[in-house]
């Protein structure tokens, strides 16, 4: 891709080197908007939130953000009150640079659990970012909230509404301690729409629910997890309103689809993952029990390894729907590999569909559909599977 | 320990290679009491469940059994009518060689999920292990239940009970798939104690509750988990009974310590395992609350990966607390690596105690303790590493 997609009207962006992570690594950016943009955000449901994140749960309300700092190293959570403070302060120092209020500044760290950032790297790359901030920036911000990833997570969407085009653009991080509940570990979202907050909050709430968190790679949800998504109404369409649901929902189709193309780039990158598989499960007796069976199974170690061996071993499926806590009649239970049904009425179909299904599972990417047969419930999980190289990556990294 | 040790009076054995797994391996083994026996069991609460689970279950409500008969190699699970056609016969079988009713057999297996029986495997081996039982062939019983497991796994303990003897032989399997929610995967237990069914139906539920379930290598509930209590009541004690509280008590502790030594047997010889590791939940608003908590860290990938890397990362350790559901204020959490207190307050102590804290994970045993100060819930909850191996043992072998 051109680096000309990754431009979104009135927004800059830069990243630098600020000596948090080495003399080398881009660790620090922001993100601006030449305006106050209408901001949008979800945050982790773990009750250990880290402090950028009680302090953006805190701005978000205001429903103006004009300026994301962000930097990777160090999650400043479990940090007590000088995170806070810091927080704070760091953020204070980016307004000052940019000349907004600060409470305009939204804050997001990744990286080690239980470290206090340096003072001396945010002064040091605070007025340097400040200073080279260009529209085409936004690439390497992708590049600097990087922490295990492989590569980085961008992706963009034009939406019509009225006829007129509106972008998106979004990013995202992985790889570990994934299965957010409320995003990945860190998304930024940057559109020219023009649309007030509470709708713009209504909306990622709900693709989020579809995108971010149905994803899992290790079942840990983090305490950093924030989707933060600015609008700055560039764009030249008649507000978005809820009393005009096509242009809402061409809005919230373009976001659904960003953001599924970023959560699943975030499975794909998963730590140590070779394969994407989305666990699709229908006939569940409510979606909760969907969203239950489905995650199980997404979670599952001996699932997960399984796939990682190729092998084709439904046993350890439908013992995860077993513990589950999803209701069904395991003598009703279908299962198969993209279309190769190789468990029918909750019997194994034989070696030769074996063979099929095994022929299956050496792609990189399927898909498991499970039919309980129970009710109208369903849901997809995407996960990933469980490799050699997960463990050293998690025995090897401090998070 | 010297064989007589795996002795329990008027009980043989006898463990057999039936051709299930080769033509070397014991893969079938018998149980036999000299006369019907009282007998308690407590089996998954996966709502899919095995064959031999579902006509234990049935059987065991009749209070008495005389003989277990047992496979390894095949699971006998997800296998439909003709499944349960199979254990109901092959008891059958057993019964007719011991020439005892068949409601008295009891039936376990383990091993591959989904594939039938094979009754020609039970035709050669069920005479043949009948001919053959001995007072000390438990030993080789525990030998054959093994599937991933790399070491027997047998206990024994005696209580005194009004002065006289009683003796508690146990055994079980591992090694994955282990978050009993009954049981190990299979146990089986033995004694002379004099106590009728309900009294030893009691007993064992809450036993198994602080032992067997209390226990996790991956987080994964079988669909075959048993622990199966024979006791004959050839000591020579007056009944235990509940009006003789002390007799009770004395019974009671004996046989939590076998289940307590043969669980942590199953943890220690965990999937991959190098290190056993409790994890300790104090001051939780309740002990479910605890138990969630505790649960929650001692199946986080990430935590056990760490455990695996000798990285004294409490940071992953709070962040598995803060997803788990448990209440807390993280301002006043505590976390030690055996007396080594990494965590105050919420706060890490430093580079001094983060490496006295490496020192302790270096240990093949350690004891996690975290104190949310939020009440008075506790509970322990013993788990083990996250190895390289255990991703080379599950992406290799079908269960």
């Amino acid at each position: 891709m051109a680096t000309e997609n990754f431009l979104v009207q009135g927004f800059r962006a830069a990243a630098v080197n600020s000596g948090i992570r080495g003399k080398d690594r881009l660790d620090l950016a922001l993100i601006v908007s030449d305006k106050p943009a209408t901001v949008a955000g979800v945050f982790t449901t773990s009750l250990v939130k880290a402090a950028p994140v009680l302090l953006d749960m805190e701005r978000c309300k205001t429903g103006k953000a004009q300026a994301i700092l962000v930097n990777s190293g160090i999650a400043n959570a479990c940090t007590g009150e000088e995170g806070m403070r810091l927080a704070r302060l760091t953020t204070a120092m980016a307004a000052d640079a940019l000349n907004i209020a600060p409470e305009l500044v939204q804050v997001c760290s990744t990286g080690i659990i239980g470290q206090q950032l340096e003072l001396a790297c945010f002064q040091r790359g605070i007025p340097k970012a400040a200073q080279s901030l260009v529209g085409d920036g936004l690439a390497d911000v992708a590049q600097a909230i990087m922490t295990t990833d492989t590569f980085r997570k961008i992706a963009v969407r034009t939406a019509l509404i009225d006829g007129k085009p509106v972008k998106l653009l979004g990013m995202a991080k992985g790889a570990g301690m994934i299965m957010p509940n409320m995003a990945t570990m860190l998304s930024f979202i940057l559109t020219d729409a023009k649309i007030d907050h509470d709708l713009l909050q209504s909306v990622l709430k709900k693709v989020v629910a579809k995108t971010f968190n149905a994803i899992t790679v290790d079942g840990d949800t983090s305490t950093n997890d924030t989707v933060l998504l600015m609008a700055n109404g560039l764009a030249e369409h008649p507000p978005i309103a809820e009393n005009r649901p096509e242009a809402l929902a061409a809005f919230a189709a373009a976001l659904e689809e960003l953001c599924k193309e970023l959560a699943l780039l975030v499975v794909r990158d998963g730590e140590g993952a070779t394969k994407l598989v989305t666990i699709r499960v229908r006939g569940a007796v409510t979606e909760a029990q969907a969203d239950q069976a489905a995650r199980t199974v997404a979670n599952s170690n001996l699932v997960k390894t399984a796939f990682f061996g190729e092998d084709a071993n439904w046993g350890r499926i439908i013992a995860a729907l077993g513990r589950s806590g999803a209701q069904f009649d395991q003598s009703r239970v279908d299962i198969a590999f993209d279309d190769v049904f190789m468990v029918q009425n909750g019997l194994g179909q034989g070696a030769e569909v074996e063979a099929r299904a095994t022929a299956v599972l050496k792609k990189p990417e399927f898909v498991v559909t499970i039919d309980l047969h129970a009710g109208d419930g369903s849901k997809d999980i995407y996960t990933c599977d469980f490799s050699l190289d997960y463990v050293k990556i998690n025995a090897d990294y401090r998070s």
